[in-house]
């Protein structure tokens, strides 16, 4: 087959990622972890396919595999054994003796889990989901290395927009043929969100007021979309002239999701927008000088916070009113939706390989947003920006 | 704003469909339903806004909105009202009183799940996600029309592709070309699958062997995908001459999906590969001609079944070995996993107003597969095609 074989996930890699897991579950005093998320089996197994993998605190590990045997046993590392179903697990002997099980209680539906305490009697369940989380947040090498090839695409795009963007098209055009651009070059194909209805576009293009359109979604712009059955995302609306077109793009590449905005003009942008962009930019800054390892992110909110205090403009930032978010950062890796979160009062210290998305914007009621968006890696001494487009207002 | 308003959904659907629930709601003794997954809620509010909706058996039904009010207000023609959180409805009188309180179990979090049981004491907790699934399954003239224009996308996207497919590219480019034709059209963005780790692709380019990729979906065509992290869909794989190539293509139209399949053909096809799609559609014309509402969906099965192994074809049916899928239709409509379910052994009395997409596929390992794909409504004394692609091999 051409294409094949993918860039699998290594195998010391692999074995890392369970050696920081079961660091965490001894501390919670839980025996074996039952993985069964999507991602979570990616991230722990290299694999998406569909199974169960169990992870003991000290035995091998094992993917018990229903869809597809072969498929999973090419791509995991790990042991794979083929099942008919969930009961087979009580074949395997660091399962059927361990009282307290790990699993992803922030995901797994009521009744799925009902159908596994049926099943399995005698069990205490505990959510590790957090840990999960925590182990994710910081990424290897092998990570970064996916999540640049995941910013490339990020920067292809961007670069195409002066050559795409016209007077007069709708924001749907330029999401269809920016998509295209990415897809060509490899883009998964979409971004995956973590939590019970949590989704999400690869792109949303805002011109103008669609730029401060009330909805749903925890971000600081949102969106009309083209159905009120969507609600976020790009529109029928027609760009004009002199107003703020941003575009809010999250690459893809071998699972790993990156998340990036500019802001493009046609013309001139009123200068109280052009203004506020020059201070997205400035909080970016500001966020550049001060986040490395050991720096609490409430302490990078507090700085950026000023920076737009100062320049009298906390009534626009990150949404208005009711729809004013509260972080500034969020963390991108497997999801979008990762730790860390840089957020007004929120302790949570940046440590070294955590990978995440720093997005200052501006919302003007009625009116439309600017802002700007890029990923960072961090490092002991500082932070490193992932993709190089560059970050200024691109006027056509 | 141009592109408002969208078309919202009728008050007379909202409460026809309310009316359904509760009719349902009534045998299983059920007080209040609280709505909750996003889907679920468009259908009943007609609104995707964040928020609980609140369904009594006999007062007013209320949707409590966290964000964004304004819009849900816009959207909803139900009684609209503001909250920060969960707690609040505890202020509800019917919610308050209510002991039997059915929610979608089978698609909420058990996090979620715990912290209403430990905010609202003494309720006993019904799944009522069947009851749901029942209602949404039979669509209105409204919902039908919806879908009508859904399928229009896909009419669209299918006569682009003797223009845009040329012999040596990828998949992933005709992928990313034909996305784009759908997405400027209105496409909505992406298509919903409801349940744990349910994801998939708005289009599936698959040419040579790929069709016979092995993935972990539930569907008897998966593809390799671009990266193991997605594991379906278009790869890097070249279309060459004299092999199927098989798009499968999902219209999404103001929430509403449709679902279809065509090969295609550069030059000609190997006489045993023809002769298979000669028998998918035998198999497509019999679901034609028995099926009607009152039908149970296993005769069909068998009869199509039938069809299959006459043409010595049983091995190829639906997947091989292992990969086979058991149905050879599924409801679509908000979701693409809806009732009815026609399936081997399965009963399932079509009713009017029921749409389902029918997929009769032959798949034959290291070599690749063909089918088709068509969408229909079911009626009294049969079914109507919603699109109006032809069905036949399309040679270019």
């Amino acid at each position: 087959m051409q294409g094949w074989p993918f860039e699998l996930t290594p195998e010391q890699e692999i074995s890392s990622r369970i050696g920081a897991l079961r660091r965490r579950m001894e501390l919670e005093g839980v025996e074996v972890a039952l993985v069964l998320q999507n991602v979570d089996l990616f991230y722990f197994a290299g694999t998406l396919q569909r199974g169960y993998l169990v992870i003991p605190l000290e035995e091998e590990p094992a993917f018990f595999v229903q869809q597809d045997y072969g498929r999973a046993k090419g791509e995991s590392p790990l042991k794979v054994e083929k099942v008919k179903g969930l009961g087979e697990l009580e074949d395997f002997g660091p399962f059927r003796v361990a009282r307290r099980v790990g699993v992803e209680l922030d995901v797994l539906p009521v009744s799925l889990f009902r159908k596994m305490e049926r099943a399995f009697g005698g069990k205490e369940w505990v959510d590790i989901s957090k840990e999960i989380l925590a182990v994710r947040a910081r990424k290897s090498p092998f990570e970064i290395e996916q999540l640049r090839r995941s910013a490339e695409i990020v920067d292809h795009v961007f670069s195409k927009v002066p050559e795409l963007l016209r007077e007069g098209m709708t924001e749907l055009e330029l999401d269809a043929l920016l998509q295209a651009e990415g897809r060509r070059r490899g883009h998964q194909g979409w971004l995956r969100m973590r939590g019970f209805n949590q989704e999400m576009p690869n792109i949303s293009v805002m011109a103008g007021e669609s730029g401060a359109a009330p909805s749903y979604t925890d971000t600081p712009l949102k969106g009309y979309g083209v159905t009120h059955a969507i609600a976020q995302g790009a529109s029928w609306r027609k760009i004009g002239r002199d107003e703020p077109v941003v575009v809010d793009y999250g690459g893809g590449y071998n699972g790993y999701t990156t998340d990036e905005t500019r802001t493009f003009v046609i013309g001139r942008l009123p200068p109280h927008l052009q203004r506020a962009y020059e201070v997205a930019l400035e909080v970016l800054e500001t966020f550049e000088e001060h986040a490395k390892e050991g720096v609490n992110g409430r302490e990078i909110y507090r700085l950026c916070w000023e920076v737009v205090q100062r320049r009298g403009l906390e009534g626009h930032f990150m949404g208005y009113e009711d729809s004013k978010v509260k972080f500034i950062g969020h963390g991108i890796g497997l999801e979008i939706n990762e730790r860390p979160i840089i957020a007004s009062g929120r302790d949570e210290v940046l440590e070294e390989g955590m990978v995440l998305a720093v997005e200052p914007k501006f919302v003007f009621p009625a009116e439309g947003a600017v802002g700007v968006e890029a990923d960072y890696v961090v490092r002991k001494e500082g932070v490193e920006r992932l993709s190089t487009f560059p970050l200024e207002l691109l006027f056509l």
